[in-house]
């Protein structure tokens, strides 16, 4: 299982990570009820949402909510809480969906949401293919945690009287996360660029849609809209969390190959099973020689690697150099976010919880 | 191909239903240029979405047009087109779900979403399973447009003065349909209820939140909170529409049956490969003799349903008066709607209009 983040952060931020797991299970209590006025049998689809978003880093809730504070924003004001919470509602529905589209088995450590369906098929003893209900059942919870997602948000939006703009930021977040995700897909598919620089820039652009402005850059812009702030402290904040969300995506593509199942709560090498087109292969295309490049290719996007297999395709990426640049791009990543902060026209309060976030992001392990 | 709605409706009627076909063009192609600015391989996400909501009876969006009218407000309001618009980008988004989830190859006479971007990933001599890319585009083509309806639905409410009620009905709209969508997929796996009663009530659960509410009763209430009605006007919009939807929906299920594959756009018998538990199959199993109710239990929800085989089961719901059971209940359904219609305080050219809609939906034949 992962290590709780609050474990790591300073007191306010455990205070509002606990405050974000309360209230997520609050909403997703009367939605159960909802659902149940129904039918008994949707409880499932309520469940599994629930279960899923009970744990996570919620780094895009502590953004939102620091991006709230630096544009004055009280940092206790019910609002901003369901903001938050709307955005980890959000980062669930995309997780669903995700590890229908990844065939991921697990995720957080519990299996994923398509797989658990699949096990209350097969234990109830129901009819037809088990994993086709399970694909089935969570398209259709993640479509329900979108629109739940959305709701809240807008009523959060609503309620703090910034409505309009703070949407539009929401609907150009979700237009670019679910475009990027496609192109993502896409790249795992499509025959390689040749061009080393080609192949670069499309994989910087999968990171930087399908993930970096997700994870950081509008999670924190949201918090500031909503507190009404000046596109001057906007761009400020752009210029700190842009290159902090591509750190965070870089070091998420290390660990994607290289880490330790025991912590990310995922198989050894799952994104080289998935065949993910990222800059650490892009590097590796480049750096190998010939041979050693089409070996990385074939095997790339096999769901049967075996250890074995996964072990040689690390070596490749290992000795190649293409970890050692993708970590050197991470550590200089890391430097111009820490420098952008340290501009950052905000109480200090602001400053030091956004630099420790920025800390516990920059040496995630998971 | 279905038969255009046009060639039978008034002429305010197809007056509207062009004006709506023009504005989702010209909405999707403000995405599509959107879209392009992220990259060009992402136009087919919404090039598809544009081609899946290019037919289609527009149903939904003259039922929000009409209520909305009977609630004084003007038909040539722009925010009026952008809400109807907005419910027919949720039934492609829906659709597009749907037909994964169902697996389902064809959609209004062409091939179904998930089926033309497996058509793509063959045509471009792409690597890896064609199947599941066509899956994993289409449910990230269906989250996007999901987006796309919500964006424009709120934006559209928000212009007509609206937005918190009317935000709040397409919430529960949402909310039922995916609700009811999962309740649909339950039936076809779980064990069926051996009380006949309890088959029923189960698939008239499924009947009104997948689809009466969604089809009829929502859209035409959206359409009256838009302008603000009052709620013995909503009231009796409900006597109205209820009945309305679960005669509609009671057609498609005899459709998805005994329907002309020619006319439906959908292959013949399409519901009995798909096992779906509809009201007819809980009549049939009712009134069949222990046999011949096995038999159908049997063959109910085999894809490989060969074309005698069709016939044998379509033979069974009508020699069983199952089918004739559900004709004279869209009949009745049809009786009550009609009645709650003349009783309905609403301008003369409203009346006409709905009086037209219902007696389309009442004859319809796809």
């Amino acid at each position: 299982m992962p290590v709780p983040l609050q474990s790591q952060s300073t007191s306010s931020d455990a205070v509002f990570v606990e405050a974000v797991g309360r209230r997520l299970a609050e909403v997703l209590d009367v939605h159960l009820q909802r659902a149940e006025t129904i039918s008994a049998s949707a409880r499932p689809m309520v469940e599994s949402i629930a279960r899923l978003s009970a744990s996570g880093k919620r780094m895009r809730a502590l953004l939102c909510w620091w991006g709230w504070q630096g544009a004055g924003g009280e940092p206790d004001h019910p609002g901003i809480l369901d903001a938050a919470v709307a955005l980890e509602l959000f980062q669930a529905a995309a997780l669903i969906h995700d590890d229908v589209v990844d065939r991921s088995d697990t995720r957080r450590g519990a299996p994923s949401v398509h797989r658990s369906f699949e096990s209350l098929h097969r234990r109830s003893g129901w009819r037809q293919d088990p994993a086709h209900f399970g694909v089935a059942a969570a398209i259709l919870t993640g479509d329900l945690c979108l629109a739940l997602s959305e709701e809240l948000f807008a009523e959060a939006a609503e309620s703090v009287g910034t409505g309009p703009a703070a949407r539009e930021r929401f609907n150009t977040m979700r237009f670019e996360v679910m475009v990027g995700q496609y192109l993502d897909v896409l790249d795992e598919v499509e025959i390689p660029a040749q061009d080393p620089q080609v192949a670069l820039d499309r994989a910087r652009t999968v990171l930087r849609f399908k993930s970096a402005h997700y994870s950081t850059v509008h999670p924190l812009a949201l918090g500031g809209i909503l507190a009404g702030a000046e596109p001057t402290l906007l761009s400020a904040y752009d210029a700190f969390s842009l290159p902090l969300g591509e750190a965070f995506q870089l070091q998420d593509d290390l660990l994607g190959v290289f880490g330790d199942p025991e912590v990310t709560g995922k198989p050894a090498g799952d994104d080289l099973r998935e065949g993910k087109r990222t800059e650490l292969v892009a590097h590796a295309m480049d750096l190998l020689s010939p041979d050693e490049g089409a070996e990385l290719d074939a095997r790339l996007g096999d769901p049967q690697l075996s250890a074995d297999q996964v072990a040689r395709l690390q070596e490749l990426l290992e000795h190649s150099g293409a970890r050692a640049r993708v970590e050197a791009e991470v550590s200089d990543l890391g430097g111009q976010a820490v420098a952008a902060l340290s501009e950052l026209q905000v109480p200090a309060t602001v400053h030091e919880g956004l630099s420790d976030l920025a800390q516990r992001i920059l040496s995630r392990r998971h």
